[in-house]
Formats: C-alpha cells, structure tokens, sequence
C-alpha cells in the first residue's frame, strides 16, 4: 500500500483507510500475463483531483498512475449549447459504441485498463495482437483512450462495426495528468503507428456545427451508429457528446430487457434525451408519432419478450462470444469477470480455427427473479 | 401533545420525539371552519400499526383516531394472481381516479381527510354539501373512504365523471381500527344514506374472475377511466388493484409533462406495467404496435409540450379552478396548499353563479428550471 500512498499523496494511514472503505480495491490478478505489473489498485470513486477508475500500479518499471477516462457531458439541445460551450472551431467525431478501454505499455508489455480501472486479459490479448507497441515506445508517458468495440464483446456487442472485435482511439492523453493531446497530434500517430481513431467526420465554426451534428447524427442513427463527440481541436476545452435517436432507442431496448437490473437513471435520461430532440428538430406531427413509435417499441418489445422467456422457463440473459488465443488467458478472463461481480454461465471452452473459444450467458438474475416472481401470482 | 401520547400508546417523551423527527406534523389550520377540533396531528410515516396519514384529534367530542387509508397492492399479471389471492367469490369494482379522501364526523361536522392526512377546507365544504350526515349519527365510529373525482378537483382533474366534483365511497371503515365493513353493508349504506359508491361492476368466482376483469378493464380503457379494484366480499381479505393500458399512459401523460419533479418510480412502473399486460393479453404484433405508439406518445408528447413551452418563456404548470360557497373557506384553502408545500398562483377570486370561484396555476418548478437551464446551452 505504500506506493500508493505515496502516488495519492497520502500518509499511509489514510491509504489504509481508502482501502478499508472499499475506495481503493485490487486492480489486478497477479499471473504471469500480467508479469510488468507487481501489484496495482484502483479507485472505485473520485478521489481529490484523482477520476474514478484511476490506477495506481507498481511495476517492474517503477510506479505508475493511470488516471481516471473522465466524464463527458452531454448537451441535450445542439443549440445553443455547442456555440456556448466552445472557442471557435469544433472537431465532429463519431461516438463509437463499445467499451472504454485505455491502452497503456508497463515494462515490456501493453496492458488494458477498463472504465471502472480493472486490468481486462481478453482485451488485453487483443490490444497486443493489434496494436503496435512502437507508439508507446516514442511516447511512454501517453495513453491511447480506446473504444472497444464489436460483436465479440465481452460488453457491448454490436455489429455494425465490421470487425468482430477493434479497437478506436478517441483520445490520447498523460497517463499521470490525464491532459489530452491535440486532435492533430491524434491524427498523425495514428498514420504512423497504424492504430484505428475514431472517424473525424468534420472541422467547422461553432457558429454552424448545430446545424452539421444535427445532418451527422441523424445519417449515423440510420446507420445504427451511436452519435458524435463534439472536440476543441487542441483539447483544452472538455469535449461534449450527443447521440442519435436510434441509439437511445437501442440502449432503451437493451436496459428494458433486464428492466430490474438497469438504473432508473439508465432509462430516464435516455427517455429525456428523445424529448430535447423532437423539441429542437421541430418535428411535424408524423415525425414526432414516428419517433414515438420507436420509442414505445425500444420500451415495450425487450419487456415482452423477456416475460415471455421467463414464462416459458429461461433465464433473461445477455449472451457472449469470445476467441482468446491463449487457454491460459481465457481463464485468467473468467476469473476477472467473477472479480468485476458478472454473474455468468460459461460454456466448456472449445478449440476453432485457431482460438480458444468461450460462450458465455450473463444472467440478469435481479430481473429474472423480479419476472419469476410476479407471474407466480405475487403482488407488485 | 399528551392527547396523542394517549392515542398512541406512548409517554409524551417519545410523541415530543416524533414531533422533532418531523414524523408527526400538524393536521389542520386553526378556524371556525374546523370549529369541531382544538388540536389535530397527522402522522407523515408508518408508525407501529398506524399507518402514513393517521390523523388524531382531540374534538369537542373526545380524542379521535382516524386511521391511514392502506396502500392497495396490485397485480402485475390477473392470472394466477387473483386466483390464489382470493378465498371463493369476488367482487370487482370500478377504481375511480381522483384522490382519496376520508369522510368523518367530528362534533356536529362533516370533515373531509386527504389521503397524506390534511383537513382540506374545499374537500370538507364539497362533502358537507353533498353527503348526508345522518350515516355519521347512526354509524359514529365508522368514516366513508371515498375518491373525490372531477374538473373541479385542486388534485387530479379528471373530466369523464359526469358532475364537476363528486364523491364516490370505496370502503367503509372503522376510524380506530380500520376494520373495512363488508361490500354489502356499503351497498346497503349508500341505498339508505344516499351517497354514491364506486360502481360495483361483477360478482364471480375467483377461478374465472382475471378472464372478465380484462374484458371489464379493456372496456374502461376505452372509456378513459382507470380501472378496478378486485375485493373479498367480506373485506377480511385486502383488496387488489388493477389498470387499464390507457390510464397507464394518461398516467404517462401527465408523469412526463413535469418530468423533473415527478418519481422515476412513479414513471417506471407505469411503463413496466403496460409490459406485462401486453405479455398476458397475449398480443399480436399489431396489438404490439398500438401500444408500443400510445405509450410512446404519452411519453414524449407532454415533454416536447413542456419544452416548447418554456421556449416561449411560459412556466410548466397544471390548471385549477374551485368553486367554494364560502370565501373565507376559499382563502383558508390558499392557506391549507402552502401547508401541503405546493407551489402555486393564484388568480383573484371572482364571484360567479353564487360561488367565489378561485383559479391557480400549480408550477412545476423543477421541470421549469431544469428546462429553461438546458435550452440555454447548459450541459446535462
């Protein structure tokens, strides 16, 4: 615990103290794929300036800090909001749809580093299998802010993406300080070393990106795509995000499918997000019923269909596949996933074109039983 | 405070307690109007036994206990719930929406008790208008649980009732013990006494009673009213409560129009409800849709309203108008909403067909805040 006393700035005690209040938790299985990193812990809340998530690690490198992807918010009208918010011009990313994942290199070896700060070994097979350590190499104070994303998700599944699993950089920030380079600086690594960004989809004046998000993100939600990021090209004003109708249409199927698992907040805001932009796109009466429509579906159908599963005797689960080139790894990933508290059925792993593979069902057990219960016969 | 030491069952240390603990609060303005009652308290949580609501008082006539209205709980699927809830018969009853009151004699007057345990002056001057009070003289220690429906309603403004304010007793019940009478002697009651009950709409057996109630619930539906009530003849079993989809979403309606001053609770398990429902009723795709796009109206329709609203520079509010006979029960009214904590404007009152008819305006500040926040560019 000493080095992260020291890595906080904290007396020993007080680090003590974090870890007996389940602040500062484990962020790592020791194993041997994990060989550079000593011993690591993260933080399950922000702490001072230090994000949640933040990582503290002790490697054969020496002590390391990982900070914290922050938070980015989001505007819920384009206008005035982007006008307000930024300097003069504004960067129009895609908003991938997957998982955060931060690539970082310890001793001799690339490691990933989910949201919530856990050391993943399934992502981090496939970040060494995809991204070129040399990047790190030149720049070993960096990160590169991923989004993960695909159908072999541990997470987020989704296929639209073309590649069943790859990652997209967003940001590339100081591990220690967590400041994000410029937008350029992206730009160029990413032709030199050969790792994916996420698509620059437009550079324009402020005084117009409301109106080129809104033409953006309705083609992307067509596209089942998630929505934008909007970025200061040097970074130094907090990026802000905004997402398609048909995301938050998608993300409401989702969370209503293990509608007892998911927040309340998960739904609501998402629900609200759906009002601010009928409101600002000043849909006609056929737009706002076609949009309501689509709603109510994203709502209705994922309930319906996981009462009926349970009436019929399954479990509400949300199911997984993924290809591990190591046997070891997959284990090691079954492992973390207990750790992180998923409560999985997993498959006996089996051996194809080359990988090990493992299925695994995550059981919505709170929603499962909520469903079990009602259709007994038992009072709300 | 010693009267409801007594009342209680407690030293008057402990009731002096709950007085500082804000659990117990004071029930009634102090007036002529209320000239039955020196003192009233109102319990604001569950206590022991007592409900939220109970209301003690010391009158002219003695110390008086009226006992909290019960939660009603209800069934998420009628199948197989009323089945083994329930004994052999069934009696199922229109659930009327408005708000409850209970209806009491103290003295030589009728008092009206909302449901949190207020005297509310307009309530009690609607009641002493329109129920007969010879029930109270033969029947002392019982109170009529009644809904108070309408357009004229200072609560819920519902328009499919017929008469502008009316009251409709539900249950009747024993003030000290809250011991409900059977549905017959309520029938008997209202034949005797003339006051109207909640329409009893069936008598069956359990085993086929989920069967009529979704034919009785889809015709209410329809009609824009709420639902029903299923109960035990004798009323030794607690009574069940059931809704129509349409009143789900009115419910919706109303919900999202002031999205950031109502529950999430209160949303969520309005939208979880129309699930199962659908679920059971056991719908074809159409069926689906035509939910799925009534529910999805009722939510985004009242919010693009309000949003436009405050756009314009308007507040989100809801609508009242009162007729009383007298004008100083109408400016104790006034009185009484601020008690209840709600925020209003009121008009001037005015004299019209021999009423002092007093108009407000409910503002939903909230909603209103946090829109006009967003719409000036602020981030979530």
């Amino acid at each position: 615990m000493n080095f992260v006393a020291q890595a906080l700035n904290l007396n020993p005690l007080a680090a003590k103290r974090l870890e007996e209040r389940n602040i500062l938790r484990k962020a790592i299985i020791p194993h041997d794929f994990f060989s550079d990193v000593i011993d690591a812990f993260k933080l399950d809340k922000k702490f001072g300036e230090f994000e949640e998530g933040t990582v503290i690690a002790r490697t054969t490198n020496g002590l390391e800090v990982v900070r914290g992807y922050p938070k980015i918010r989001r505007a819920l009208t384009l206008f005035p909001t982007l006008k307000r918010h930024f300097k003069r011009d504004v960067v129009i990313e895609e908003k991938m749809n997957g998982y955060n994942a931060r690539i970082v290199y310890f001793g001799k070896n690339i490691y990933a580093i989910t949201r919530r700060g856990f050391f993943c070994p399934y992502t981090t097979e496939k970040a060494r299998e995809m991204i070129n350590e040399s990047f790190f190499k030149d720049h070993p104070s960096l990160m590169l802010c991923c989004e993960v994303v695909g159908s072999e998700s541990p997470f987020v599944v989704k296929d639209v993406y073309g590649k069943p699993i790859d990652f997209y950089a967003f940001d590339i920030r100081e591990k220690k300080t967590n400041r994000a380079m410029p937008i350029e600086f992206k730009e160029k690594a990413s032709e030199e070393y050969g790792f994916n960004i996420a698509p620059i989809l437009e550079v324009c004046d402020k005084k117009v990106a409301h109106l080129r998000c809104r033409e953006i993100v309705e083609k992307l939600g067509g596209e089942g795509r998630e929505g934008i990021v909007v970025k200061d090209p040097r970074m130094e004003i907090p990026p802000i995000k905004y997402t398609a109708s048909q995301s938050n249409a998608s993300d409401l199927n989702y969370a209503f499918r293990f509608f007892n698992d998911y927040a309340k907040d998960f739904m609501l805001s998402r629900i609200v997000r759906e009002g601010f932009q009928s409101f600002e796109f000043n849909e006609s009466e056929a737009e706002l019923e076609e949009r309501a429509k689509r709603l109510g579906m994203a709502i209705l159908k994922p309930m319906v269909e996981s009462i009926s599963k349970v009436a019929g005797g399954e479990k509400v689960t949300e199911d997984h596949k993924l290809r591990f080139k190591s046997r070891e790894v997959l284990e090691l990933f079954k492992l973390q996933l207990k750790k992180m508290g998923v409560e999985a059925e997993f498959s006996e792993p089996y051996f194809e074109d080359g990988y090990h593979v493992l299925e695994f069902s995550r059981v919505m057990v709170s929603t499962t039983d909520k469903i079990s219960h009602l259709l007994k016969g038992n009072l709300w």
